[in-house]
């Protein structure tokens, strides 16, 4: 299985400390050593590293690392193959263009049949069920708005339709982003953590480095972080529950609007 | 006026030297201070590298000059705006997919009222004439071939003539790629160069830097580079000309067929 890891942020934010963690598990503290990617934002531009070797040996990734990117939506994936050979075009985040704007998405699971699913606009480079996926759900979201929606729930609703499809396939922890929002829908693993004031200190688990976000925070500033499973040993994370599907924007978690779990790990 | 390098290939080979030349241009021999990005294929597989601040002191271009990434087609380009505000969205190159394959596209020059020009498919993230000028050309390819045709001499000829209608509209200095051709397109300034063996010597216009490529190459390889101007002082650069549209395949000119300047600068 893959790891995840997302962020969302009220302000530019760096995501070493996170990512830091991340890699530990390609290679290192993980078996996840197939590849792996990262995507930011940073407004509308986009910019994506991939590497198809392990993390935990990647010059690109201790590039990254200490190469502090602010940005407010983060993707990062990193790759234990098990559909589709271990290439540059088989590392997720996988990108597309949909209405001006460059969706990302990142996967881990697998989606038994989803080639049968017929793409319409979109075609994978790769051969991966994940860029499949993302192609098809991309494909009929471009078909039901041709142009972007007016309300922004409509365009929710219309996602979680599709990531129960997908998710019926097998399994199906996802995120994307189009630079607004990032889309979480969780299957098996997937938990989630809002920083905001006060800040207080982290240790992370995959590695012995410990940050006080305090020194690096602002007071409103709110961050949260998504991953296939905690990243840190003192901090309170809310594991999401099966099937649950979840937009985040600005550092928020904007839907489900009303849910018990909405002010976990505050 | 921005600056353009591109390479074609027979086996994949670093632009490590080119680049370095390049990257001075971009705020120090050079005024192209407002960004600069380059995109590499490795088989299907594609990833770019962005930087909306001035290369000569970009720290993702010292790292993408110190870690060597080998590819068979390569496009990069670092910008002077004029048009669309320096921003990561205005970094070329662009890309897109079509056909299951990346496309990316890089241009200098200026594109009088080419926002007019109707968009199918393809819609721009940023604000430039380039991009607008790219998600235009690529929706005519779309349109006319859904699928890709079989003659590539029908898709040459195809772009060809998009390129022609663009350079209409004013200064059309082009790099595009599929991941299997380089296309390019010089309205007022575009050399090129084929190094194959007998390898020598090349030396740096922009920075004291030599090096022998028989040390770093086999007997079959052949490389071409393309550049806005020549690179190097001691090798034979080939100024194309006005209007002239090309395609290299493997490191080789294969289009136009039979041309003066086919064996120039070997």
């Amino acid at each position: 299985m893959c790891e995840l890891l997302g962020m969302s942020a009220s302000v530019p934010t760096d995501i070493c400390f996170s990512f830091a963690g991340l890699m530990r598990r390609g290679g290192d503290t993980g078996p996840h050593e197939d590849g792996w990617g990262i995507a930011f934002y940073e407004g509308k531009g986009y910019r994506a590293f991939h590497d198809p070797g392990a993390s935990a040996d990647s010059e690109i990734a201790r590039f990254v690392q200490s190469y502090s990117i602010k940005s407010n939506n983060v993707l990062c994936h990193i790759r234990k193959a098990n559909r589709g050979k271990v290439s540059l075009e088989n590392t997720h985040p996988f990108a597309r263009e949909l209405w001006g704007q460059t969706w990302s998405f990142a996967h881990n699971g697998q989606l038994k049949g989803v080639k049968k699913l017929t793409l319409k606009h979109y075609n994978p480079v790769g051969t991966t069920d994940s860029e499949h996926a993302f192609c098809w759900l991309l494909g009929e979201l471009r078909e039901h708005f041709p142009r972007p929606p007016g309300r922004q729930r409509a365009l929710w609703q219309f996602i979680q339709e599709k990531t129960e499809t997908l998710s019926e396939l097998g399994i199906f922890n996802m995120l994307m982003s189009d630079g607004r929002s990032l889309y979480t829908h969780c299957s098996t693993k997937l938990s989630w953590l809002t920083r905001q004031a006060p800040f207080g200190n982290a240790q992370l688990i995959d590695a012995d480095m410990t940050v006080d976000f305090a020194d690096h925070t602002q007071a409103n500033d709110v961050v949260t972080v998504i991953a296939t499973q905690p990243l840190t040993s003192n901090e309170q994370w809310q594991a999401m529950d099966e099937g649950e599907f979840s937009v985040f924007q600005q550092g928020q978690r904007v839907w489900p609007r009303q849910n018990k779990n909405n002010s976990a790990g505050k």
